[in-house]
């Protein structure tokens, strides 16, 4: 009688297939309306949107000078008024009058042109021109920037600051948008000690929590929880359970593989859901997948590399879906290695690399031993190569594809 | 008399020499210690940092199975105990003896090896093999990840998720940083709506602080006060003040250029310093820097896309500065022009523009009308083109340069 359990009851599957089972399962959140103010850049709106306003509302002078009726050619005109930017004075203009107007200012009843100040000169309440302005000069007129009715941004659109000041100027101040995830960290296991102790002999430091709160808030999403769960199944499960119902992913590190106290499938398997076990990668091998209460629970090993690299390789593909943007991957690029590798054909395995354009090619080093719990080769790294199944040791100067982490500094493309 | 000041106290400088104003008076903030836990990525380090424990901190086992004597080979041995990753089991291995090991937990005193759970069989408290174990076989040695006494992290290092994670299995949780730049926005001017207000004639939305605010959040600053200020010098040199006091960088938008109610200049003349208050640049001519009780203020011109064009070129570039970031500046490329465009040679003018690849090479599209006004010749735009001073309209297929704002989809470089 063995203790281990030798076989897993899950599957292996490829990647690929890993793949499919979440662009199945994860939808995007339901669109809710947000207040502008709050909306983050890169929120993707969920309408489509029509202007029930004009920009600008009225027409406006893009000059400090004098409006005019432009028809009055180059007499002395009597100065009525200033108008500033802001309330209308009011004032209407007849043939031989004019407004002091300020940039940004509605034109006053009657004018229809705005000679520069540069090109005036006022005496005694009367200003006198060499320029002869023609209708329309230095205004901006009512809904030339965007017209009422006007389709202005539609559904799907990625929102950066100059869509979220486009929507502020046309009033519209509650956007339907899909709502940035909000994700729940759980660190697992009895090795980890707490933050304010020294970890007793067999403990080690909890890492994972760090890296995994600091990647989902770089990408904009927001972290709910970030606890440390020993191992034990009714602590795990109360732990899953409140996570779910405050968040809108619950990401948990540890306690997936085969080990006595690996707790974290049968815990799953009783509160919802589990859609895949085991794929067929490296690091990460024992990545788990299960939805629980409809909230997708990802279940990343314990090791710190492969809590990274699972989250760039799967955790951030089903937050970007979840938040509905358009582009879920990582850009790919194909690079030559710049030294030999080592591969075992059995898994696709992710290398930690840094890619720089030489001689108008990309090239890829792998950053120092490829051990999974070895933090130190990601730091440095803007890529992970994706050396394929079925592939054994691989030659200098082979071509391989490079998921972009960061873009490199890069040369002219010709 | 005219009441217009028709010249300004202020001489145009070149943008050059604006941004060698601003790199000269712009020094990092204070470095302070953060929690760990809240640095976001980006943060920059300020300091180099040694490890004074080492990772692993005890010799670890890399494999689910069994801690063994290495020269015992092939014989069966007697199961003493399990050991799981966390507190070490009070066991010392004699030969013929083994101890049953997860990943992750303590080698037991005595134990040199751990051979895999799927080389085992184990019986009645016995375990048999067919593996010949060698001494370090699956063993992660205390220290191998990282060294006690090791420079981890050298001053200046940006940190990302790795990064902090690293600090956090160093038991680094209060490492010194360049702090997040705060930032307070205010918008001037009598003819901003509030925003609850269905705007007045004359009026019109804000979109200004909402531009700012977005894009100001979206390279990880931080919003303290965002507010609207009408045009009266006392509650401006109030705001200013107030906004200085709680904030390492004040932005406001409006009143710089030349009209009567444009009260920005006096009020940070009063306040403290005006370093350059015109910049022979379009958009933006009226761009103001001054000091504040040594913070720094810039003041934007009213139109939208000045305020967010000032924001790229100037702003950005400031914050990035004030957080001590190794990259100030966007990176440029050269790109070629797929239409005609016009340009007077008075300014350099920062077109919006669309760059793409076509056939190996850079091309830029400028994204239609580029009155300052119009937000909606951001929406689209990855890029500016910088038009330089000197230079009059220029023909299809002419090179320029691009200022990227972001990256366009890149082909391979060869």
């Amino acid at each position: 009688m063995s203790i281990f359990r030798t076989e897993s009851d899950y599957p292996m599957i490829a990647f690929e297939e890993a793949k499919r089972i979440l662009a199945e399962r994860i939808l995007p959140l339901a669109p809710r309306p947000a207040s502008l103010g709050t909306i983050l850049a890169g929120t993707v709106l969920a309408e489509s949107l029509t202007a029930e306003e004009q920009v600008p509302p009225f027409d406006a002078s893009t000059m400090d000078g004098y409006a005019v009726i432009a028809a009055d050619g180059l007499v002395k005109r009597r100065v009525l008024a200033e108008q500033n930017a802001g309330p209308i004075a009011n004032v209407t203009l007849s043939s031989g009058e004019c407004v002091r107007i300020m940039t940004g200012a509605a034109l006053p009843a009657g004018a229809d042109a705005v000679i520069p100040v540069e090109w005036t000169r006022e005496e005694q309440g009367w200003m006198a021109t060499e320029m002869a302005a023609q209708i329309g000069l230095n205004v901006r007129s009512r809904g030339s920037d965007v017209a009422r009715g006007q389709t202005v941004l539609s559904g799907g659109t990625v929102l950066g600051p100059a869509e979220i000041g486009l929507l502020a100027a046309l009033g519209i101040y509650q956007p339907l948008v899909y709502p940035t995830p909000r994700v729940a960290i759980l660190a697992t296991g009895d090795e980890l000690a707490s933050q304010d102790a020294v970890p007793a002999p067999g403990q080690i430091r909890d890492s994972n929590s760090y890296v995994l709160a600091a990647a989902v808030r770089a990408i904009g999403c927001t972290v709910t929880t970030v606890r440390q769960i020993p191992d034990s199944a009714s602590q795990l499960s109360s732990a899953i359970g409140s996570a779910a119902a405050e968040a809108d992913l619950v990401l948990t590190t540890g306690g997936v593989s085969m080990g006595t106290r690996d707790l974290i499938k049968p815990v799953l398997e009783n509160l919802g859901t589990v859609h895949f076990g085991r794929v067929a990668v490296k690091p990460g091998l024992p990545l788990t997948f299960a939805t629980v209460l409809g909230v997708p629970v990802l279940g990343l090993p314990g090791n710190p590399v492969s809590t990274l690299v699972g989250f760039e390789v799967v955790v951030r593909p089903v937050l970007r879906a979840l938040a509905s943007q358009p582009a879920r991957w990582r850009p790919e690029r194909q690079v030559r290695l710049d030294h030999a590798i080592r591969h075992e054909p059995a898994r696709l395995e992710f290398q930690r690399a840094q890619v720089f354009a030489r001689d108008g090619a990309w090239w890829a080093r792998t950053t120092g031993s490829q051990a999974s719990s070895r933090l130190l080769s990601l730091v440095g790294a803007n890529a992970l190569l994706l050396i394929p199944r079925g592939t054994g040791d691989l030659d200098a100067g082979t071509t391989v594809t490079a998921m972009m982490i960061e873009e490199p500094e890069i040369e002219q493309p010709s």
